[in-house]
């Protein structure tokens, strides 16, 4: 059980394909468009206005981002009639694989059913996600499978998220055994080691890294994280985001959903790649700092 | 061959005392006092006048360095009457341990004799550094023992700085078996993996970060590094080396060989011990951005 095998998920839309994995540049997806805390987002896309959407997937995409997160939020009480707008609307502008996040079923197979009119049934997304509860493993996993989806799998269940990386690993495990047991590859499922604040306690960072490192080695799965949290309620966030993402990025972690549009995100990410030996002959570095 | 043990190297000036280890906050070992490209400071020292050399020290334990390298070059020829000049000087504005930095045994005999005659025999500074030649393994570790000494083992031989992270790590047991047999506790050894320019190697960060993991889990040795040469000869590189830190900190590295003044590299010592679980509270963290 290492990664000398080192799994590949593939992940299409109508023409491109992103490819994570330990061998590969590290894969951001773009988190903006997501209404929390974003007003003007929030309220075009509550009036069906999918404008400041396909602005966001185009500037994220310029901005780096291999693939997109699509959240359009639980506020209206109406995901499933907005998630496939959306999808379709940011298909529209870029040709980039979307995750479907939502917390409501419903929407998410609604999302996949709008991918799939794009991209057809080569097209490869990911749905965010699952947990190792056993009623949203009933619900997602056959979506998973019905789609050709790649799905994260996050480690907490019905007791919520475990303190320790012993127990979290252990529902990475149930995961990845409910899914290929559901007939999902074990490439496509990405796991999420969930990040807590270490202003909280001072263990949750390297209880992250942990289950990280292990799922990586021991499992030979992809790993994804929204790293960002582990800052929440401290000064200096800036630096905190990009040194545990570096740490993260350094004990296997292949993917994160993240902004783009943050410089520092940018370089870190790139940096990493470099000293990972992703960057041959430190080209993309370099040009980088050209432009 | 785990770090379970938790390897400890403790260093000791006249009163104060220096522990290196994985479960230890990251060390800091100031590298300003060094001659290399410092006109003032060379010009200064050779004149036997140390003022320069005490503020170095000052500002450089002010900034947060735990432990200071002394160097005084190569270029006049003095070496061995300047080394214990220097040791003695900045022992007299702080009380930290000293790294005795030269290429020339006589040298380090010298400054390792004059930081005895100030810390009396309970002190126990740094030797930087032993290689795994011959010849230098059997000039040096006789002084590490002689004097109680903690030593540097860089993983080079007389064939030079091999390519291939197993062969840096057989150099590094075979530094290890020298210094054993001659008596000196392992824990008093720290390793450089050594580390060349991604610019020039595309692979030389990831053999450096093996290699380091490497010693820390297999020998349960601490290690130590001048990481900055990752980024030679290329652009950005300020955050090419905050990167790199973070990824050898994850990976297992207990010290480096640094510039304190360097503010990123403070803040990147400090959140990487944050998310290894050795700031508790974040009260160090919480405090650095209180000032």
């Amino acid at each position: 059980m290492t990664n000398q095998n080192s799994p590949h998920t593939v992940l299409r839309a109508r023409e491109s394909e992103v490819v994570i994995g330990p061998d590969q540049p590290f894969v951001m997806i773009g988190e903006r468009i997501n209404p929390t805390n974003r007003a003007k987002l929030s309220e075009t896309m509550e009036a069906h206005d999918m404008s400041v959407v396909q602005r966001d997937a185009e500037t994220q995409v310029t901005a780096g981002a291999q693939v997109l997160d699509i959240n359009v939020g639980t506020a209206f009480g109406e995901e499933s009639e907005i998630m496939p707008l959306a999808v379709k609307a940011v298909l529209e502008v870029v040709d980039v694989p979307l995750s479907i996040d939502s917390p409501d079923p419903t929407a998410i197979g609604a999302g996949l059913q709008a991918y799939r009119e794009v991209c057809g049934s080569a097209g490869k997304p990911l749905i965010n996600s699952t947990t190792a509860e056993a009623e949203r493993l009933d619900e997602i996993i056959p979506l998973a499978v019905e789609y050709g989806a790649a799905v994260i799998g996050l480690t907490n269940d019905e007791e919520g998220i475990p303190e320790t990386q012993e127990r979290r690993f252990e529902l990475a495990v149930e995961i990845l055994e409910k899914a290929e047991g559901a007939g999902v590859p074990r490439e496509d499922l990405l796991i999420d080691g969930l990040t807590l604040t270490v202003g909280a306690d001072h263990h949750a960072a390297l209880c992250t890294l942990t289950v990280t490192e292990r799922v990586t080695k021991e499992l030979a799965l992809n790993t994804t994280s929204g790293a960002s949290n582990v800052s929440f309620g401290l000064p200096g966030r800036r630096e905190l985001n990009t040194t545990f993402l570096t740490m993260m990025i350094s004990r296997g972690l292949t993917s994160a959903i993240t902004n783009p549009l943050r410089p520092e995100i940018i370089k870190t990410v790139q940096a990493s790649d470099l000293f990972l030996g992703l960057d041959p002959h430190a080209l993309r570095w370099i040009q980088s700092h050209r432009e």
